[in-house]
């Protein structure tokens, strides 16, 4: 066995949208101790400048190695796309996005090729998920969506009724002129959205849609990695379940709780990070 | 002529919002430098906790004091609620909140004495109106109401049409029932939605009510101890504006500008911020 095999699993989000990932690893690995850092002090990074996001990735990855993880989960499709190089860079462990996963499942399910991708407007302007896409399938005809309103309205609960419909119909009108027949849902909140994002994609579009989220594809990528490195957990008890935020604010279980799909109170605690890279300014 | 009075006015804000109490400086001092500080790199402050709140406003207003600002005005009413008091604390020039000079407006010109505010989570929890309202006028009854979704809306210029209107309906509602006559808009960013709001609330309500957003209460009240300080510019010459952002993300300058109401590019200069109360962590 793999003297680190042992260690937990390090998770990172800038919020509380990375617990659905978390929800698809518990599935996936539920004999591993999982510990999530949440940067909610500093959320959300989706309208931050690339260098603060590459910053604030870098920070918390550290406060997570300092609890001496054996992988690294970067939870968050804005980190993802800005740190992923840089974190994989700096850390000796290996360190995961959720881009590639979904992009490979994407362009190996997709017909015809035509793939759209909804995230937030610094996920699109990354364009992460069109390289990832162009890699794998140079024939892939990618059309990413910016759709900035839909992190409110998942962290305020509002994931079905006419308010919602009206706003994804605004996003999604663009597609109904396109012949795509694959969406990634690039952003980690839009799980919660699932139902309302494939009915008024049907309605706009009026044809099959296949809708994949990174989430359950990032675990299977995890866990093909850990079994190729020998760092599978030899335990076979159902692992802990640790969540890290940098700020606490009223309400925040009952969101988190929300996103990870069972109650996380009780196991939540809060820690400061160092912002290692800021500067003094005169 | 006192010695300080040539020194410019700071005013800070989490993000782009109190860009609505700058432009109503503007207007109300129009000889006055003033130098704006926008937290950007951690907006929104709305959802966090007090402790993180008060900390981000200290580190963001002693940045402003070593640009040797003769006044402070908090344009931000989430920092105003759980900040101010600790900034006045702290330091030793006038330092303005964006709460009380609009209650105190809201006090004297309601008729029944039935008052709406809308706000964010953070501010509504706060019970900084209540307070305030009930100081100046204990038979006061005040109506709080959390809109968190406005903010989203507003930075995205969605400040019309269905879907705003929906959201506002949904949060509106409750106050058909009530005697209310005067509403105070508790968030600098509500200015942008005052139509929709207006309009909203007068179908949900069914009787005239009057709309009074803090920019311009808080622009009468700097004025008015500037004069009783000795503290207002000799100059007669138009005023400089300069904008300090801790973040400069793409498409900032266009927000920042439909919110300020003119043209912010090449005024808007990247700082970075120490996050001084922030201890290292095991």
């Amino acid at each position: 066995m793999n003297p680190q095999a042992q260690r937990p699993i390090g998770v990172f989000d800038s919020g509380v949208g990375g617990l659905t990932v978390m929800r698809a690893l518990v599935e996936a690995l539920p004999h591993e101790d999982l510990l999530y850092l949440g940067d909610t002090a500093r959320v959300p990074y989706g309208n931050r400048g690339a260098e603060t996001i590459r910053r604030y990735a870098l920070n918390a990855a550290r406060q997570l190695v300092g609890h001496n993880i054996k992988a690294l989960v970067v939870a968050c499709n804005t980190a993802t796309a800005y740190a992923l190089p840089a974190l994989q860079d700096a850390l000796e462990i290996p360190v995961f996005g959720v881009v590639d996963p979904v992009a490979t499942l994407a362009a190996r399910r997709s017909a015809g090729g035509h793939i759209a991708m909804i995230g937030t407007r610094a996920t699109v302007r990354s364009n992460s998920y069109t390289r990832a896409l162009m890699n794998l399938r140079p024939d892939a005809h990618v059309h990413p969506i910016a759709c900035p309103l839909l992190v409110p309205l998942a962290e305020e609960g509002w994931t079905e009724g006419p308010v919602v419909e009206q706003v994804l119909r605004h996003y999604l009108e663009p597609l109904a002129s396109t012949p795509v027949d694959t969406m990634i849902l690039g952003c980690t909140h839009y799980p919660l959205l699932h139902d309302a994002i494939a009915s008024v994609a049907a309605e706009v579009m009026r044809r099959p849609l296949e809708l994949l989220d990174s989430a359950s594809a990032t675990a299977t990528a995890l866990r093909e990695t850990l079994a190729a490195l020998s760092l599978h957990t030899p335990s076979t008890d159902p692992g802990s379940h640790r969540f890290l935020l940098t700020d606490l604010p009223e309400g925040f279980v009952e969101t988190a709780s929300r996103f990870f799909g069972q109650s996380v109170a009780e196991r939540c605690e809060h820690v400061d990070i160092i912002d290692s890279f800021a500067t003094p300014h005169g």
